[in-house]
């Protein structure tokens, strides 16, 4: 399975979060996901592809995640964005949809797209662009049984009090 | 490639059209367009498989679908409609999209996830429930290189201003 | 911190799923979770309260739910549905969001409310009316840590299928 | 109870008019009910603090307005704006719901989300970036029972009209 | 000035709520709101006439209210709901809007024939048929000044609580 | 009754199409129907007032048009667009509606408030934005008794095709 | 040019107003436009014809139209609802459009298909349903010139007020 | 009859599809479509032609396309967007519809307008703005019957992989 993965220092560990987008051009927005992440200390890796265009890709890493030790899936997509529902399709892992806001509708067609998924096949989406919310949601999902990131979350929401 | 026929007497050529729909409730409206492709005299076949609950038999029979003699496929789905999109990703056939009306958003959200497809994958999206529509713009697609099929096209088009 | 749970003979454990809803007539549309969590062999608990006509209550179960042993909670509302926000505002628990359909907007509004959570405080919001998914979503939430509840997903994945 | 109230050198009196604004960046448009209010001589206190990011915040301020001797509450949000809900539910004043126009739905949902207040808690909502409206159904709120600013309204709604 | 008040035992006392709708089917809906100022012991009347149809009973009723002794006024209208508009921009009193449920677009026409005032003139507008609520905000707007009525909302919110 | 006409040089005739926009800043897209009809040659006043803010001075100006001899009333207006149906609940005459672009909802809360008129009071909706067109129809309904106007919507419809 | 005119015994003089719908299914909603015209006296015929399924007969229809000595067309259609417009392009006469409410959307798609008429072909769009609207707005522009029409149009106006 | 044919140099042979934008603002957009087309090889011509406008140049061109000798017809067209509906009306080819954004309903009114096409007469919808999927559809409509477009097809979508 490629992985294409961003090189940072501080990824040296396995990733527990894998996040997948469907263009490059979506990585302006989940920059955002990236950095949150990495204040949290969770080890992550990134794939650029996309759903229409490489499905062979998307089907061999998602397929991949959890055996490759991943806990939790981050997909972002804009329009038809199709991407976090052919991930959660091939994945027992809990999948994160962010939604990319759109030049014509805003983002209302990249949100129904994810949401709506029918019955059997949830992904768990978050606001159109709220691409450090799946960052933070991840975490929150990790935090479910490592007490060190329920700890960075609880420090987080108190931090974000003040 | 397990297919899933619907047996009728009178289909004994070769599958000309591909039907897939997500669910079996989508073939009260798909009705429609088996019987519209029965009246034109379109040999078909159809498989229900939802793209999220059952990838691998989507995905086996879009891949296979050009290679087994099919020309044209139609696919039908609601709500986060990524059936179409799924498909046209994995075969070189024109794909045509049947946004299924929801009980809750009255088919927005199936035509968005349809009709707004990424560039480089386009499926043919026609109106909310326009099941008979797929089976005449198929037939009309066949029609571009079948004397026969565009003579069938002609005649029904005379019929509707009657 | 009162808790109104619904008996039922088979939960006995603690419960890791806490499900709260806004009012007593989500219960028909919650059913489906409930079951499947049941399914699943989850336990949960389920409380009826309101953010708005009731919010002390809210507020207790919300900031007592980590404390109280929970690892996911599920909230469903509709309309201007704040039930999720409110919970996820007070807890470090992942937080599922179940959008009610309305009778007006089709759910649309609930959805919107739900899904639109600013930077900070994530929900994961599944379809209208998606009970049974958000059940199925914690669950995998679950299986993040527990191989018995991830087993159980990829059982229930490999059912979908046929 | 903590309050961050903006000084002004005008503002000597007992507040009447309570404003809470989830952000910061909601200060640019909320400028013009400052200004209004104002205009009319209407004691007012500004707080800045999140529904999600500060729910106890939030919760002490509302809880607390009425004793405190305001009478009439404003709450500026956007996206999934929980904000006017929260404090709503919060107090028996009346509260009054600015919906923010936002960067991708255009406040559709920052109106959904205030104006749809399910039975028994409601929220008096004007239009999305309305802030001089509020301010002003604030002041109609205090003429009711106050000869003064009865006359202000009279006045302001004849100097509307040259 | 023609006023045609629901006769009801109960009110005797000088009406404080003028309550207006733009067609007697509303009434259906806005029964709700009647019942409630009827449980708050809130003193009201009741005009049916449509902004459009018979333009100068509204106007006259509208210029009038305030002069008569009330205090607040609730408009309800479907469609294009110009009525709560039309009695603002004609009284200095309070004016809380109605927007009626439609068979068409649900809703959502009434809803931003309403809200989407200009600048100058506002309304308070509730839920889409949000008829209680209304109900509920105008005995709140009362209770600013009046401690009985103050009294009702406090005793009411808490029985909401139960 | 105040009649705030734009001069012209060539509006020495008895106006015939009445045009009333809810604010100035709606005259820089209402300027293509002043043009408009300048090249078709019919006369015109232009009014600013708002239905809401100066409702007197539209009262008057909508109940005194037929009466002073003009023929096809144009309103625009925008968000809770109520000019043309306050317009045409006091004028036999036919009343076109232009609905202008609103920066949160692009216009649709403009269209809505106008196109959906309840039974008895229509008004003749243009597009979005749609002055000249307002201009077009406005001289067609001219046209439907005056020969000449008639022959120079013919050419104008001559001169589209080239 | 064929005419399927609906027999009505009261239809003697030469028709005044063209209505056209696309479907005989329209015909129930188009009722209460027959009967309008026919209260008011103002002599009509009626075609169905679809611009998709008949263009020819619809181009004939629409180019004769003036020249048959009508005055005013009425176009009513739903989903998307080109007929008005097809109309529209080919005659000099004022169109006026009926958005069908259809079951899926409501009838926006039809009414956006009506109103969003392009520079150089207007349309004069009526509420969805807006049946009776459109008649009672036919016979306004009938009234432009027809001192008859006229007095009806305000005998109505009259009677909506009672 | 007419045609406008964008001058090549690489467009010597027939032409198989045809292309008509009801506006030469449009060109901006569908000038991908163009390009993208040269890249398979595609012989195409082009026609800017506004069904509204020009009703007689669009008629003419769309009912003698077939008997010119194209194949597939693309039609693009914004706001009110009749133009792929009204050609397919007159052909018996297959009809591709792009929706133009538009700068108010930002294309969901061209979208609406295009797809929701009534029974009988399809028209096959891509995005809005999808003037290269419009492109990639009419060439994989070709590759049904012609082996050499199948391949180019087969390697752009292998390219995209990449």
């Amino acid at each position: 399975m490629e992985r294409t993965t961003i090189d940072r220092e501080n990824i040296v560990s396995q990733p527990l979060v894998g996040i997948i987008m469907g263009s490059k051009s979506d990585l302006e927005v989940m920059q955002a996901a990236l950095e949150q992440l990495e204040g949290f200390g969770v080890p992550f890796e990134v794939l650029v592809a996309s759903a229409h265009r490489n499905p062979a890709r998307v089907h061999a890493w998602a397929a991949g995640a959890a055996g490759a030790g991943m806990r939790v899936l981050i997909a972002a997509a804009g329009k038809a964005a199709h991407l976090a529902g052919v991930v959660a399709a091939l994945t027992p892992l809990p999948v994160i949809a962010v939604p990319m806001r759109t030049s014509d509708l805003g983002g209302l067609d990249s949100l129904l797209s994810m949401v709506q998924m029918p019955t059997g096949v949830p992904v768990a989406t978050v606001a159109i662009n709220g691409a450090r919310n799946a960052a933070i949601l991840a975490t929150q999902i990790l935090g479910v049984s490592d007490a060190g990131y329920r700890t960075k979350i609880e420090a987080y929401k108190t931090s974000l009090a003040e």
